[in-house]
């Protein structure tokens, strides 16, 4: 194996106590301690030790309907992130922002915020939010429709990359002889004016050290294909097999040359729900243990809203009924296709479709020892299905100290993910450039005279 | 003294390399480190050693239109102070959030989320956004006039603690044998209809340890004093003389009683900028240098932009022109008010001003030794002008730095400052209640259905 071996990206999603929607009914789970600062910053440090590119928040905007067998909330992610930031020293901070309910001015700035405290190691995973329940706390009585959403996350991102790139990266002057702090000439209005918004700018934070965050995506729908290949530098998906890991990494990598960009300027991260024991019959015991903790009630609402019909009075040991067209769904298009075709390829009931995904959500849940787990994750890696993964531990923190001392070691020893951080950014984790301004590279531009 | 004196509270103001405009010009500032989390580590560090009650973020939203002589920003409050949540035990962290541009879902969720990760050190402080250059940034070209933008804010606190009570105290039940998260019954959606906001509710986050931030204000105006009597828990303000501090005191104190509060339930705190040396001659030589730092063109446009006329054509060493009426002032009323007085009542030229106003923007600077600073504080406490005080220092670190190590202790002498906190939370600090949650009290409402 050479010094210049392909190595694997890996991100933990952190999410309550676990992906498993039975996690907090494990007792070595801590249900309490999910609004403790110190509890996130023992799962920091463990995924920080064991040499993680970064670590994720997701987010949404309101309480499910279902809060009595299950939480999906916890602390806002700029807060938590920033928090995290002053207790880690290398480890990336992706955070999900919805470009559906927020400002680009705000969104930008804590950002840019964000990147200065964590000297770097910024990411935002860029989402539309795709529910009436989060639409209703945001005085709309129902959400955009899918492709509006896009529509304005493009504009959304537009406006703010203008306003990251609103201070060159030597505008700061301090020149305490003559009295002059920022050179007026390289700090510039933006002045967008656009369908969604209209925004003057600059910033009021300077240029910070990645340019701006790396630039997440989450949406496997073709709206959100066609995002991440115009915008995206890393991409969260949910893939349940190897044929469709394969099928989704040629699609949206085949999207990058038109968007005039490399191969690798966008790396791509199927889910990974690892569930690890010393023996594979273990692994799936511990698996079925899980499954049994659900609740059923809370898992067929969780169904009913990926599919978009309330599956409460249907018989638990049926099968799925007919599902709408996917065209008419305006929630989650991506997650909706992947389980409809689970359902139908394994023949599913309820409760089976329910156990199916109540580890991941759809993300792809696999049983075994640290060996099979790592074997799972190298195969998808060599078989061009993935530049890495999201990983997501089932429970917590036993499931991430579990992958990071077992399977870590064991893709190290195999060269396939490093045993050093040799970079102090998150874009240097992934092996992203940082992003130039867009008024560096032109000298009459440059000195343009822009009034503020 | 007893055990029981009556303590004044001390919060300490943060803001770049200091207050004075001409801070960052002296040699022992470094303004290259306005970006980064260290600077403001080791500051609060420096507050919480001196056992501050709080530290204090003020913010803007936007880039001022003379960027070339000063900047008066840096990090976003949000994200800086979960940051210095992480990094200190006992310090308060207040931050100004602006009602005008902002959702009240996101920003009592973000508040929330920051009192998790202090347990229960957050403090909001209040504003409405008073400048053109800000609504620019969020699609507006004039922002909301004075009266429209306290209704709004109004509202947007009206829905803010309705988010904060819609968990109730013990909503989260972790029953792990029956399968039962939360108490459904205790988490309650807010269903807010009114003239600026259709929020559903419930907030995404349990309740916090404070319950909510503490409420801080910091408009004197007509309006201002008003919306501080009804709702603020502490308010910063501006007063130049012990005879307008002794007004404004019982002038606000005097409001509480029409709306059921106790005299106590608001802690008025005006600024004080210290100027500190071994003896007042240093003091006043001290202050004399850093005014003769100041660059004129941008005192100017302070100046300008408080009493909302162009000052640039008027010679620096001739009087201030005749000045609007306040009532057709749609910014900062009590400070422009502020402005017009002090130069009526000294008589003083526009480079004579400039200089006044360059060390605070309004806030009374005092330069003496520290036991002359004490002696101030202690008149204004013990004569009826304040609960306790804004402390601006005037170059950063050094001015709290001397602040913290001479005039503390002084003060602690006299009994007048604690040596050692007793408690854990800002409102412990400030003698605060913790505010009971409004489903709490009522037996009958307490198990009303509310679907969610």
């Amino acid at each position: 194996m050479g010094e210049n071996k392909r190595q694997m990206h890996l991100n933990v999603f952190i999410m309550n106590v676990g992906h498993h929607e039975a996690a907090w009914r494990r007792t070595d789970t801590e249900p309490r301690r999910i609004t403790d600062l110190s509890y996130y910053a023992e799962l920091a440090r463990e995924a920080e030790e064991a040499k993680f590119d970064s670590l994720f928040l997701a987010d949404g905007l309101a309480v499910s309907r279902n809060v009595k067998h299950g939480f999906q909330s916890g602390l806002e992610p700029f807060t938590l992130l920033s928090a995290l930031a002053a207790v880690t020293k290398k480890i990336g901070l992706i955070g999900t922002v919805s470009t559906t309910f927020n400002e680009p001015f705000h969104v930008a700035r804590k950002f840019a915020s964000l990147d200065h405290i964590s000297n770097g190691r910024a990411g935002w995973n860029i989402v539309t939010s795709g529910s009436d329940l989060e639409a209703a706390n945001f005085h709309k009585e129902a959400h955009l429709q899918h492709a509006k959403r896009y529509e304005r996350a493009k504009e959304f991102l537009d406006v703010a990359v203008k306003l990251w790139d609103s201070w060159e990266d030597d505008a700061l002057v301090v020149d305490r002889e003559s009295g002059v702090f920022a050179d007026d000439r390289k700090v510039r209005a933006i002045d967008h004016g656009g369908s969604w918004f209209h925004v003057r700018g600059p910033l009021n934070v300077p240029r910070t050290p990645q340019g701006y965050p790396v630039l997440v995506q989450a949406g496997s729908s073709e709206d959100g294909k066609e995002f991440a290949a115009e915008f995206a530098e890393a991409i969260f998906t949910a893939q349940q097999t190897l044929e469709d890991g394969q099928r989704f990494y040629s699609d949206v990598k085949g999207r990058l040359l038109k968007y005039g960009r490399h191969h690798d300027s966008l790396k791509i991260l199927p889910g990974i729900c690892p569930i690890i024991a010393p023996t594979e019959e273990e692994a799936k015991e511990k698996e079925r243990l899980l499954n049994e903790l659900t609740v059923p009630a809370y898992g067929l609402h969780q169904l009913s809203q990926m599919v978009g019909i309330d599956l409460s009075q249907y018989p638990l040991d049926g099968p799925l009924p007919e599902l709408p067209p996917v065209d008419v769904i305006n929630g989650n298009k991506s997650r909706f296709q992947l389980v409809a075709d689970l359902a139908k390829r394994e023949q599913l009931t309820l409760r089976q479709l329910t156990h199916r995904l109540a580890g991941g959500r759809g993300h792809r849940v696999f049983a075994g020892t640290a060996v099979q787990v790592a074997d799972q994750l190298e195969e998808w890696f060599q078989l061009g299905a993935a530049d890495g993964f999201n990983v997501m531990p089932p429970f917590l923190p036993g499931g991430l100290t579990e992958f990071a001392r077992e399977v870590v070691p064991e893709l190290q020893r195999r060269g396939l993910f490093r045993t050093e951080y040799d970079s102090g950014t998150l874009r240097g984790h992934y092996g992203l450039p940082r992003p130039e301004n867009r008024w560096a590279a032109s000298e009459v531009d440059r000195y343009k005279e822009v009034s503020l």
